[in-house]
């Protein structure tokens, strides 16, 4: 039987535009968040309000997007939490966990939501803001194929993909790899912008050459026209992607893997953060690694 | 007056295949290299063999795709080189350097090429064996307009767009930024497909979900899957490289800059070459970086 009712937990940028649209595609969806002002913009679109994240389990289906592990923790494996409250008279039968985790905590929610006979999925996304409204986020699952099987009308609404990637947490190891790669294309995109800029070229102009070709990637294309025009606003929040690094850090530590270019990217982040720059975007690194560059940053 | 005779010097990997697109293009060429057995498949084609790169000197444009800047210099600027060869006499009117070389040689070329009533261009290219086989590279040009009028039916047969980018040295300067984003970008490839081994992940199925996304690039989606099967044959040549970031970092040096994304990469190739890997191709970034994460690289 699939899921009509959907418990939503999370009104950020992101949280905000997926529920909005599974609202759009005909859900009957309930929301709790921190903050009820926040939700508001759903509840007048016809959403329903939860006073608190345990009643999210009397929905068919909860999903969660909300900003750290601790908050997850919270939210699904507290003894307030989703999971404490679901019993056998609950309709709640699939929980997703689309917040960028924890491989292990995901496992942990897969094991408890298990022992209550509800199925679980660890579905992080990347697409950002923009993949968020238009429906057209890359969704990466771990769980069981009758889990995704269940979420694939909601992920049908939120992505243009919804690719299982293994049991409980390999959705996140998953996005831990997009993670990584993103940290080191930053960094060359800024170093490439700065080097072009102090070398007297037209920057435009050098990306006109070098975007399409062996250079080109996403964060070239999407995040170095911004950083030429002086914009940093957040389309994805430098702490939210200090979070990220440091939970593929740790992870790679537990499998004893160093990663040096995702280390020095997280060293960077750094700067960023010293400077002030937290609530920006992740193009912010460009003024940190100019600092740096020219002699202005930390003594690293 | 267009050009129509060629003189072509420098057979490699490159070279071979944007000399024959010229011939097959029906420009009269005629070539030099070290060693003269490289050159035949060209002669085989109908290219005309010079003895000497001096002689080159009797062609209407001299185009030079060699290896190192020290092989530039020898080329054009020495004693025995083109630009000395030059006299009122000569027909040579146009000096085209294609190696990837100095921006601050390329102003002494086109300095010298003046002094001679002679028009000079610095155009690197990216888009590797592929693209100069296919003619598809991205050409990178430093010099004067008139100039870039000179070689547009040149540029036509050997790539998809040949952009000025400023006087001379400004094409070298653009190729540096090229391959300063190309360098961080594939420590980032490479860590992201060692993480997701490690993590147990089907690779194929990540990059499923990655490649399309945020964390997308050509490197991932062109290396990536030659690492994946272990094919480290060269698309370019991991000393080319090395030579690259080593002038782009002697550059940002001159630039008062320091660039720690690319310094890291410099670094680990390093590791690349002392495990015999010069001659690889820069895929080959993975073998280094995993026997590093593993701590059985250098000691950094």
């Amino acid at each position: 039987m699939a899921a009509k009712r959907i418990g939503w937990i999370g009104t950020g940028v992101m949280g905000q535009s997926m529920a909005a649209r599974l609202l759009a595609g005909g859900f009957d969806v309930a929301v709790h968040t921190r903050t009820r002002d926040k939700a508001q913009p759903l509840l007048d679109r016809g959403a329903r309000w939860l006073d608190s994240v345990a009643d999210a389990a009397g929905e068919d289906a909860v999903v969660s997007m909300v900003g750290y592990p601790a908050d997850v923790e919270e939210v699904l494996l507290s003894e307030r939490g989703v999971i404490a409250a679901i019993d056998d008279g609950s309709p709640c039968r699939l929980i997703i966990d689309m917040t960028t985790s924890t491989p292990s905590l995901a496992v942990e929610i897969a094991e408890a939501a298990a022992a209550r006979g509800v199925m679980a999925l660890d579905a992080p996304v990347s697409g950002g803001d923009v993949g968020a409204r238009d429906g057209t986020l890359s969704i990466m699952v771990g769980g069981d194929s009758a889990a995704l099987a269940a979420a694939v009308p909601i992920f049908d609404l939120l992505g243009k993909q919804a690719l299982l990637q293994g049991g409980p947490g390999a959705g996140q190891h998953t996005k831990m790899v997009n993670q990584t790669l993103i940290a080191s294309a930053i960094i060359g995109v800024c170093e490439g912008l700065l080097y072009a800029r102090r070398a007297g070229l037209d920057c435009e102009q050098v990306l006109a050459s070098v975007a399409g070709g062996a250079a080109g990637s996403w964060s070239l294309s999407n995040l170095g026209p911004r950083i030429l025009r002086g914009d940093f606003d957040p389309g994805f929040f430098v702490e939210h992607f200090v979070k990220d690094m440091e939970i593929a850090l740790e992870e790679a530590r537990r499998m004893e893997l160093e990663l040096p270019g995702l280390t020095l990217a997280r060293s960077l982040y750094g700067e960023v953060i010293r400077r002030g720059g937290a609530r920006l975007g992740t193009q912010a690194l460009y003024g940190a690694i100019e600092a740096i560059a020219s002699g202005g940053g930390d003594d690293r």
